[in-house]
Formats: C-alpha cells, sequence, structure tokens
C-alpha cells in the first residue's frame, strides 16, 4: 500500500476511495522551496492542481529517497511541472483531460455572452446606481462567426453549444487535421491570421507553449471585423479560458482603449493572482479568478478519475492518462 | 398616407421603409401628461416601445380628433396599453412578438451561467483587489432540472439551449396543453407549486397579469430543492428577464439572507428605472437594467416587423399581430 502527498486539495468521494483500499493520503500544500528540501521523499505519490509547482528541483529532491514513481496532476494544464525531469528520474506524470471540460465549456459561453450583453457591467451599473439601459445594447451570439483557436475537447464542446446559438464556428488547431472535424460542421483554417480575420469573436482554448505565448496580440487583435456575418456591428470580441500568456495582456488593454475591440474577457492571466493588474479596470473588460474548473462536478470527476490512476499505478500497471 | 408618431425611438431602417411609402414619421417622446392632452390627435398611427404609457385617458385624448386607429408597441409587453380602452375607441392594437425571442433566450442563458458560475462577482471580486478563486466554486447547468414558468417563444428557445447544456427542461403553463408540447422534450406540469418543488433552477417567461403577479413568491421559492437532479448541491436560482412584478423582489432578498436561495438574476423590475432598490445590493444577485431586447439584431427585427404592420393597416388591411 502507498503514501500519497495531496498538495492542494481533492474531492472528499476520492479521497475515500484511496483509503478504502489500504493507501495512506496525507493532504498538506508545500511551497515550492519545501519542496526542493526533500519534503516528498518518503511519498510513493503525489497530487497536485495549479498552485504546486514541481521544478526541475523539486522533482529532483522528490526523488532523493527513490520512492517517488507518480505526480498526478488532478486538471488538465500541466505546465507545472518539469516533464523532462519527471521522466529521467523514471515518475509517471498523469492528468486528468476530460474532468473538467463540460465546466470550461459552460464559462465560456457565459463569458460570452457577458461579453455581447454587458452582464458584469450592467449589473455594476446597477449597484452604482445608474440605469444604463441606453448605453447597454448588445448584439446576438446568433448569426456571427466564433473563431476557436485550439480545436480540442473544450472548443469542441464550446462549437457544439455555439451552433445552438446559431453561430458560424471556425478553428485553427495545427494538432488536427480537416478529415478529423469533418462532422463537426466547423471550418478549419490552416492559419492563425486568417482565423482573426474571418471572425468577430475569437475564444482561445490552447495550451500555452513557447508556439502559443503572446499567440493572441497586437496585430492580430486589429485583423479582427467589427461586423458580423450577419451585417451587425457587432464589434469584435475575445475570450480566454484556457491559460494565461496566450493572451498579451497589454496589447488587449490598448486596443480596448483604441476601441480596436469591443470587450475582453479573461479567466487567466499572465500573472496570478492578477491583483493590480490595469486591465482589470477598463470599463470593457471582465474576467475571472481562474475558475473554469471551479465546479462540484469538475472537482468531484477530477478526483475519481485521479483515484482511479492512482490505484492503476499501485498495481503496477500503466495509467491511462500517462502523458510521459 | 398618414402621419405616424414614434415615441419611443425606432431603427433607422424601419422609418426609412414607411418614408419611401409616403408616410410622414414624427419622432418624439411625449409624457403621459402631455397625451392626455390629445397632442397624438392629429396622427393616424402611434409607435411605442415600453416608455410611453397609453392609459385609457391618454387613448381617449389621442382619439378626439377622430384620426387616430393604430397603436403599435415595438416590442412584446402591452401592459403599458389600455386594450379596453383602445378597442372601444376603434384603435388596433399591434406588437411584434417574435423579433426579440433569440434577444432574450441569449440573455436568459448568460444570467443562468452567471448566476452558477458567478459571473458579475467574480468580476467586482477581482476589480475590488481580491482573487476569490476559493469562493467562487460553482455548478454546472449540465444534469440539473430548468424550471419554466410559461412556455411560449421565448421559454421555447431557452428550453432548446438549455438541453443542449444536457438539462432536464420542465415547464408550466396553463394556456399550454402537454400534446401541443409532445416533441419537446419538456416536461409539463399541472400546477406551478410542482414545477418548483421539482427545479433548482426556475426561470420566468409568462406576461404579466393579475394572475402571474408575485407568481413567484415566498412560499414557492422555499419549495426550490437546492439538490440538482444529478445530485449536485447545487443551490437553488431564479432568473426573471420576462416582466417585473411576478417576481415578488421583498421575498426575493429575504430568501437570500436567508439562504433559502442561493442566487437570483433579474433583467426587470418592480420598480423601474430600479434605482435604490436593496436587492442590487445583495452579493449573491445580479442584475441588468430591462435590456433583454436591447440588442441591435432585435431592434431591427422589430422596426421592420411595425414597418409591414403599418404598411397593412394603411392598406386598409387587418395587421396580422393585432391583438383587439
Amino acid at each position: 500500500m502507498g503514501r500519497i502527498a495531496v498538495t492542494d486539495g481533492m474531492a472528499g468521494a476520492a479521497v475515500s476511495i484511496l483509503e478504502n483500499a489500504g493507501h495512506e493520503v496525507v493532504l498538506r500544500h508545500y511551497e515550492v522551496e519545501e519542496l526542493r528540501t526533500g519534503v516528498l521523499a518518503d511519498f510513493d505519490a503525489v497530487v497536485i492542481r495549479s498552485a504546486t509547482k514541481m521544478t526541475s528541483e523539486a522533482i529532483e529532491a522528490s526523488c532523493s529517497g527513490g520512492r517517488l514513481g507518480f505526480i498526478g496532476r488532478a486538471g488538465v494544464g500541466v505546465d507545472n511541472i518539469d516533464i523532462m525531469s519527471a521522466t529521467t528520474n523514471g515518475v509517471v506524470v498523469c492528468n486528468t483531460p476530460g474532468a473538467s471540460t463540460k465546466s470550461v465549456v459552460e464559462l465560456t459561453i457565459g463569458h460570452l455572452i457577458a461579453s455581447t450583453r454587458f452582464v458584469a457591467r450592467a449589473d455594476r451599473t446597477l449597484r452604482s446606481g445608474d440605469w444604463a439601459k441606453k448605453h447597454l445594447r448588445g448584439s446576438e451570439l446568433g448569426g456571427k462567426r466564433l473563431g476557436l483557436i485550439g480545436f480540442g475537447r473544450i472548443a469542441r464542446g464550446v462549437a457544439e453549444l455555439a451552433h445552438g446559438f446559431g453561430m458560424e464556428v471556425n478553428a485553427f488547431d495545427p494538432y488536427v487535421s480537416a478529415e478529423q472535424t469533418d462532422e463537426l460542421d466547423c471550418l478549419m483554417h490552416d492559419n492563425v491570421d486568417s482565423l482573426f480575420r474571418a471572425c468577430t469573436h475569437i475564444s482561445v482554448h490552447c495550451n500555452l507553449s513557447e508556439d502559443t505565448h503572446h499567440l493572441v496580440n497586437r496585430e492580430r487583435l486589429a485583423m479582427m471585423p467589427d461586423i458580423g456575418a450577419d451585417g451587425t456591428a457587432c464589434g469584435s470580441h475575445i475570450v480566454n479560458c484556457a491559460r494565461g500568456g496566450i493572451v498579451d495582456e497589454s496589447a488587449v488593454l490598448d486596443a480596448l482603449d483604441s476601441e480596436v475591440l469591443s470587450s475582453a474577457a479573461l479567466d487567466v492571466f499572465e500573472v496570478e493572482p492578477a491583483i493590480g493588474n490595469l486591465l482589470l479596470q477598463h470599463e470593457r473588460f471582465h474576467g475571472s479568478p481562474h475558475i473554469g474548473a471551479a465546479t462540484l462536478e469538475a472537482q468531484n470527476r477530477v478526483g475519481t478519475e485521479m483515484a482511479g490512476l492512482l490505484v492503476a499505478f499501485f498495481n503496477g500497471e500503466r495509467p491511462k492518462s500517462a502523458i510521459n
């Protein structure tokens, strides 16, 4: 039976599954400085979310006892784990790629409607004693062209709902071939500039990597049309519920100021927690503090899925979402 | 050729249609005191939205010249027109029932997601310098049971999108028979209490009348379950994008305070403009200033539809949306 460190919390049901299977589960958060001293060296497995940083030094120190064999990321993005270092040290890294999909999809649609119908700004003006009805004339999503950057699970979920609203869906994803998307009623672009030129509404659904850092930049924001596919002067709108850093926030702020961009909605930021970020005070910005996966359902699914991966690992099997 | 008063604005394209057909269009707003003096007596037709109040006295005075024959409501609700008085005076009343459907449907979905994912509150906390991620764990719409009060055009549009999110849809509408809804995958309740007992999420889509005044009241809010159809502790949520007065705001405020209700989202209020309303300052409330139909698309469709009704009226035909 194994010793499992859970450093960023886990659903109670998942902890029970592991304890009932005879494992010891220790729930405690460690900062990167502590991790570098080898506090995880007498664990067999560690489960983290985004707050724990498994840098190369942290992994080296954690493996110094020759015991750690599993790093589980309860969630999707593994940009807080040095995968190379894990592989070198014989540690398998797993995530729970599907568990939060539906939650992120719903928040993305929520941010899209909040952008075109001023949901946050309307509430703000009401609270300040202003009945701003005349200044809050928006536009419908129906009839507009939505551009998805990345066309994985989440983007496909967004596409399906967007079709329900009557949007045309376009996408750019260099890892997906047009044949794979034939049945999805989505026009694939072969370069990202072409997507920006075609779409009044853009939503980001790719990983953060060197290739995607500041992919949404000044030049591309300026390429977006402000007349919708249906002829409505709907303006241009950008949503990012994927990862901070893909969108150049300084370019977004300038584009909002100069009215090149009509609205921006971000759930993720270049620096988190995003405190003091100038963008947050812009009238046509609205945001949320990285809550794409912050639902009861997603956290339960993440936990249950992770418990299954750990059980497989302790049975000597290769966990099915192993990424190294 | 006729003289047409447009008292609450109209899309430019619609004004052009009427002027090109040879009519005179006068764009000017009148308060109810002015209307009572007979300022509309030398018009053949008047087009209003919700801001102009065609009371019985206003209609009597407007008909004193024997000329006015048409009151057009650019929008849906005719609770600002005394229909009886119009009928007695031989004035036909028309609205544009379908033109704003899609806009209201989208705002309703936006408010539902904003309720379950804290869209307005998240933005408010970010702006105040607080990274409230840990306090903003929400729930998915998928798997929950949505109760629709009224099952007309807008409710059906909401139902269709809600199905896309994976919600179960229930409804109560005494004017719609179960046979009419057989194909719509919606469970019809034969009384409104039963709807409240079944649904964690309720959205209002009926007219305001004596029967529906304060239909959403203290007792019914207390009937709502706080565990979703999928077993998630999602709480209970109420949305009203229909008409103020259907929801008892004082009951909602108490229910929020006592945590009987998890969230409330209102686009319409008992008194509008809603300034100084205590509900507006509640942490788990969010609202908008009656902007359900406030989109470029809806206003263009309303205008074009109204122009068509006026052309029919001046041709001596009965306009197809005549309601008296």
